[in-house]
C-alpha cells in the first residue's frame, strides 16, 4: 500500500475493506512520505521491519525483486491526487497489478498515458470509484441495461456534503488541505473530490456516456482556489439530459449522494446514505423497493454476488468497498489460474478513469466560459 | 368564479379550498365558454340562473352592477393561462379584487400591464402560488428571513411530475391539452405550468430574487412544441448560486415539489409531498424536524397561523391552499372594515405574477440561446 | 349539529369536512348547553337566531316539527361520550338520521339499546370512526377481504399519542378536561379515546373480529383516574393473534396511528401519519408501495372513489374526515331518491359502535383482573 | 472458533466482524462436529491443519496447552444453542476468555453454572448480543442513563422477521432446522433466538430491569412445536410498562428490530435497519435525529467510541458486530497489560446472559398458563 500513513481517511477505508473478506492480506507499505510515519502505520498494522518503507519508489523497487511467492499481487495507491500517476505508472511498468484511488490523476494527459501503460504492460486497474460496489446499484445497472425501465430520457445525479462549509483546512484539517490545494487535488476542487464520484455513477448505471456538459462551478469560501460548489448541465449521448450537481459547502449534508433515472417505461431512484434500497417506479404500477437481500427469484443476480448477509442486516460503505477489492482480487486469482473472470465480478478501472479526467477538464473549461457547452 | 367547470382539475380545487373555512361562498360563474357546460357547473354548485353566464365578459358585466349586499367580494379566475390577462383586467377595472392562477399570462408586457392596472385601481389581487400556503413553508421563511440559517449560499429547487411521460395530450387529456397548446399554455409548457411554482417558493422561501439564469429546456415527447423537461442554473442577488429542474415527463414521480436552502449556519429542506416536516440542519449540532402543529414555544407565528388541526392530523394540498383563499379574505374584509391587515396572512400578489413572466421569458430566451447566461 | 361550541376540537373538524365536498349545509344548531356560547358559535357560523338553539332537546323537539324541505337530512351529535346515548336516541325516534362522533356511548348496554332503537326506527346511522376514510385504508381493505394476502396470521395496531404527558386537564386543557373524568369519558380513558379507533381499524381492515384479549391498561399520571397508556394482548375468531397498543402518554408522538397485517401470502402496514401511502410487502417479490391517486388499473376501486385530487397532492385528515360525510350524505340521498346505495360509499355505523363498546368493556375487566384473558 | 463451518449463517459474520479492525485473528478452529467439514472450513480460512480440530473438546484440550505466544486470546463459540453451555464452562475452566453466540445456553440453571465458574476462573466472558454494539445504540443508553428523557414511563420494542412464515426448516434450510428443532435450540423459538436480543436491547438501553410478564406465544406453522411469534406485556422495576414483541412469520419483514423509550422529558425511537439515526423527541422543542458522526459537540462519547468512518458513509451490522469484537479484545488486552478497562468499551457479559434465560424461562412459563404475569 502507498498512502494512507497516521491520519489518513481513506486508508484505514481501505485497510477494512481489504481485511473484510479473508481474500487480501497486507504485506507491505510506503504509507507516507514521513519515514517515521510509514513506520509507526506498518507497525501498526503488524508489517515486518522490511515490508515499509519511507518511500513509494523504494517499495516499488524493492518489492518486484521480490520471489513470487511474497510479491504482492496487487499495489493499493491511496495518496492524495497528485501521486497517483507516478507510483501507479511505475508499479504498472514493475509488473504489478494497481488499485488506485480516485481521481485517476491530474490531466487527461497523464490518463491517457496510464491507459496506454495498462495496454502494454497487460496488468489489472482498478480505480475505487467505491460506490459501484454497493448491491442495489449493481441491480440498478442491471435492469436500465436489461431495457427494464426502457430508453433513458433523463437523469439526475448528485452529491452533497457540508463538512467544508467552512475553511477548515486553515485550521489543521488534513483531509481538508491537500484537497483545496491546487497542487495536490488537480485543477478542480469538489468536482474531482466527490463530482467525479457522481459522474461515474451515472456512466455506470445509465451505461450512457455524457456528450457534453454546461458548468456552473465557484468557490464559496473566499480563501480557497477550488471550486467547493458546482451545478452542471448535461447531454448524453442517447440526447438524454440531465444534471450533476457536487457541493461540498451543503451545510448540514453528511455524504448525500443520489441518482434518479427516468426512462419511458420506468424510472430508478438511489440513495447512498440508504444504500439497500432501490425505488423503482412504473407508469401504471405501484411503485416497488427492491431491497439488498430479497425476493431472490426477481432481483437478478448482480446484487446477490456483492451481498454477504442476510436482508434487513444493514450492509454500508465499508461492505461496498470491500465488494471492489474481492473483485479485483478475485480478477487476479483467475488471471493466475489462468480462468476466465466472473464478469459478474466488475469493478472501475483505467476506461473509467479516463473519463474521469476528460468530465473534469471540461467542466473546468465551461465554467471558466461562463457555462458553455463543452463536449467530452 | 371564471373557469373551472366540468372536466377541469383546478376548478374543483378552488372551490374546495374556497370552501373549506366556511369564508367565502360561490354566488356566481361563468364557468366555461362553452354556455350549456357553464350551466351545467353552476347547477351543480347551487347557483340561482341568473348568476350563470355563458361567457365572462357578460358576468363580469352583469355582476359589477349588483348591489353592494350581493355583489361579489372578489372574482376568482381559473381558467387556462391565455385566459387570465383579460378577464383580470376587465374585472380589476370593473371594481373587483382578483384571484388569479398562475402563471399570470401570456407576457412580462401583460403582466406589467397588470400590475400597473392595478397600481391605479387599487383593488386587491392574488395569485395562487398556492404551494406558499403550507405552514412548514411559512416556518421555512420565517426562519430564513429571520437569519436563522445565516447567510445564504445555496439554493436547489425541484418540480418532477411523470404524468407528460407521453403525449396524452393526442388522446384525450383535457389537462394535457392546453398545457401542450401554445396559444392556450404561453411560451413555455412545464417551465410555465410547474417551473413558475418551483420559482416563486424558492424567491418566496429564501427572500432573495434570482438574478440571472442558464437555461436548457426541450421537448421530450417529439410531437410537443412547447417544453416537458427542463434544468435551469440560478445565480441569485446576493451571489448565492442554485438550480430549478423541472420535469413532466419524470417518469413515476407524482407531484414531487422540493425545496433545499443551504445558508452558513444552518440548512433547510422542505418537501411538498411530505409537507408537514420541515427538515432543519446545523453546523455542530443534531438535524431538527419542525412539525405541523408542534413546538409552539419554538416554532415561531407564522406555521401555526396557517394551521387548522392538532399535531399528526395531516393537512394537505387543499388546506395550504386553502390558506391563500383565507388570506385574500381576510385581507379584503379588513379593507371594508378599514383595519390595518394582518402581515402574518400573507398571499401572492402581482409582483410574484411579474416575476414569474419575467423567469419564463429568460428561460426560454436563455434556453433558445444554448443556455446563455440571462438577467431577470 | 349538537355540540361543537368554542373551544371544542372536533366541532370545527366535523363542519370542514361536512363543508368540503359542498354536500352538506349546516341548518341548526345546540352547539353548548351554555346558550350563549351556542349562539356564539351558530352566529359565527351564519345560521339564522332561530335554528339556534341552547339545549339539544329543544333543538331536536322543534326542527323534527319543521316541513321537510327546512328539516335536517340529519344530526349531528359532536359532544362528549356521555352526551351521545341521549342526543341519538331521541334524535332517532324524532325521525332524525343521526351521525355520531366515537366511542359510540357510555355501556354496552346503552349501545345495544341504540342498535334496537335503529332497528325498529329505520334511520341511518354514522359513527365517525374517520380513519376508515383514507383512501389506503379502503385499498388496504379490499385487498385483505379479496384474499390477496391469503390468511392472516398476525394483526400489530397501534395508536401512540403525548399529548397527555403532564396533567393538562388541571390546567386549563379542556380536551383533556372531560376525557380524562369518568363522568363524561365513560370507564375508559386512552382506550376509549384512541384505543376504539384502533380496534376498529384492525377489524375494518382485516374483516376478523377479537374473540378474545388481555388488557394492561393503568394512569401514568398520578392523578387521573382513568387510564392513559394501555397494551393489550388479542385473539381473532381465525385464530390470528396480535396486539394493541394505545397510549396517550408516549411523549413526542403526535398521532401515531398504524396497522399491520401480516397473511400468509403477503402482509400490509399503513400509517396514518403519511396516509397516502400503502407499504405492501410479498413473499419472494420485491415490496410494493400504493399511493393514492396512482396505478388506477391495479388501485382497485374503493381508493379512488375516496380521493380528489392527483398524485402527489396530499390528502388529509380533514379529506379522509369528509369522506364520512360523503357517503353518509350519498347514502341518505339514494334513500330520498328510492335508489339502492353504491356498496363502494361505506361508513361505520352502529354495529361498529357495539363493537367499541364490548371491546372497552372487556378491556376494562381484563385489565381490573390483572390481564386474564376475557372473551368480546 | 468452535462452530461456524460451511452452511453457517452466524461463523462467517463473527469472522467478518473479528478481521475488520485488524486486532483479532483467527487461529484454530473446530468448526463443525463433522470432521472433513471443519477441516473445509479451517483450510479455506488459511489455518494450520494442527490447529484444525474434528470436535471442540479435543481443541480446547490442545489449545489449552500451547505456549502463551500461540495460544488463542480467547475462544469464541458460534454453535447452535445446545452447544454453548459444554464448550463455554470447558473452555473457562481451561483458562480461556471466551466469547459465545446467544442466547447463553438452554436452562437458566445452566447460566447461573457459567456465571459462578466465570465468578470463580475470572476470566472474562462476551455474549454476543451485536445490536448493543451500533454507535446510535450506544448514544441512547447515554442518553437515557444520563437522564436526559426523564424518568422512563413506557418501553416497546419489537423484532420481527418474516423468513418463517413457511416450514423451511423441512426443505432443507439448515438455519431454520436447528432453530425449529428443542433439542439444539431449547425451550423456545423465536422468542430465544430473537425476542432475547429484543430483550437485552430494552434492558441495556434503558438501564431498567424487567420485573414481570405475561406472554402469548405460539406456533403459527403446524408441524412446529416451538413458537414462531409471540407477545408480551411487560412490567418494568420502576413500573414502566412495556411491550415485547418477537416474530419469525410477520410475512415480508427483513429483520425489524426497533427499539422506542418514552419518557416524561423526551423519548427516543431507534431502528435496526436505518441504524445511523436516533429519533429523539421532546415535550415541545422540535425532534432531533442524531446521526453517526455528526455533531460531536452534542453526540457525547459512546457513539464517537463506535464509529469508524465520517457521516453519511453507512456504517452497518457487521460494524456493529465488529464493535463487540473490538471491545472484548481491548479488554483482553487491557487485562494483559495491566492496564484499567476503559469502561466505554463495554459488551454484553454473562450477566446479560443469564438475564437472557430468566426471561425465556418466565416467558415460556407465562405462555403455558395462559398469558399469567411472571417474574422474572
Amino acid at each position: 500500500m502507498i498512502g494512507g500513513g497516521e491520519g489518513s481517511f481513506i486508508g484505514p477505508v481501505h485497510r477494512m475493506a481489504a481485511r473484510l473478506d479473508g481474500m487480501v492480506e497486507l504485506v507491505s507499505g510506503a504509507f507516507s512520505s514521513n519515514p517515521a510515519i510509514s513506520e509507526l502505520t506498518g507497525k501498526r498494522e503488524g508489517l515486518n521491519s522490511d515490508r515499509i518503507y519511507g518511500n513509494w519508489q523504494d517499495m516499488i523497487r524493492n518489492e518486484s525483486k521480490l520471489p513470487d511467492d511474497i510479491k504482492p499481487h496487487f499495489i493499493a495507491i491511496v495518496t492524495p491526487n497528485h501521486l497517483h500517476y507516478g507510483p501507479a505508472k511505475m508499479a504498472l511498468e514493475s509488473g504489478f497489478n494497481v488499485l488506485c484511488d480516485k481521481p485517476l490523476c491530474m490531466s487527461v494527459a497523464e490518463a491517457i498515458d496510464l491507459f496506454d501503460t495498462i495496454e502494454e504492460c497487460g496488468k489489472l486497474f482498478c480505480l475505487t470509484h467505491n460506490y459501484t460496489g454497493y448491491p442495489m446499484v449493481k441491480r440498478a445497472r442491471e435492469m436500465v441495461l436489461g431495457g427494464e425501465i426502457g430508453e433513458i430520457r433523463k437523469i439526475a445525479v448528485e452529491y452533497f456534503q457540508g463538512w467544508l462549509s467552512y475553511p477548515v483546512e486553515l485550521s489543521g484539517n488534513k483531509q481538508a488541505e491537500w484537497r483545496s490545494d491546487p497542487d495536490k487535488a488537480g485543477i478542480a476542487g469538489a468536482m474531482a473530490d466527490i463530482g467525479t464520484h457522481a459522474f461515474n455513477l451515472a456512466e455506470y448505471v445509465s451505461g450512457l456516456e455524457v456528450a457534453e456538459l454546461a458548468a456552473d462551478m465557484r468557490s464559496v469560501i473566499g480563501s480557497r482556489s477550488l471550486d467547493d460548489d458546482g451545478s452542471i448541465l448535461l447531454r448524453f449521448e442517447n440526447n438524454a439530459c440531465g444534471t450533476l450537481l457536487a457541493s461540498q459547502i451543503a451545510l448540514g449534508e453528511e455524504n448525500n449522494l443520489s441518482l434518479r433515472i427516468y426512462g419511458d417505461k420506468g424510472s430508478i431512484s438511489w440513495r447512498q446514505m440508504e444504500p439497500n434500497s432501490l425505488l423503482v417506479r412504473w407508469s401504471d404500477k405501484p411503485m416497488q423497493i427492491y431491497r439488498t437481500a430479497t425476493a431472490f427469484s426477481e432481483i437478478g443476480s448482480a446484487a446477490p454476488f456483492h451481498t454477504r448477509i442476510p436482508a434487513g442486516h444493514p450492509e454500508g460503505f465499508i461492505e461496498a468497498f470491500a465488494n471492489l477489492y474481492r473483485n479485483f482480487a478475485a480478477h487476479i486469482i483467475s488471471v493466475l489460474e489462468g480462468k476466465k473472470p466472473d464478469s459478474t465480478l466488475d469493478y472501475p478501472g483505467i476506461y473509467e478513469g479516463v473519463r474521469g479526467m476528460k468530465f473534469l477538464e471540461a467542466a473546468v473549461a465551461s465554467s471558466s466560459g461562463n457555462s458553455t457547452w463543452k463536449t467530452i
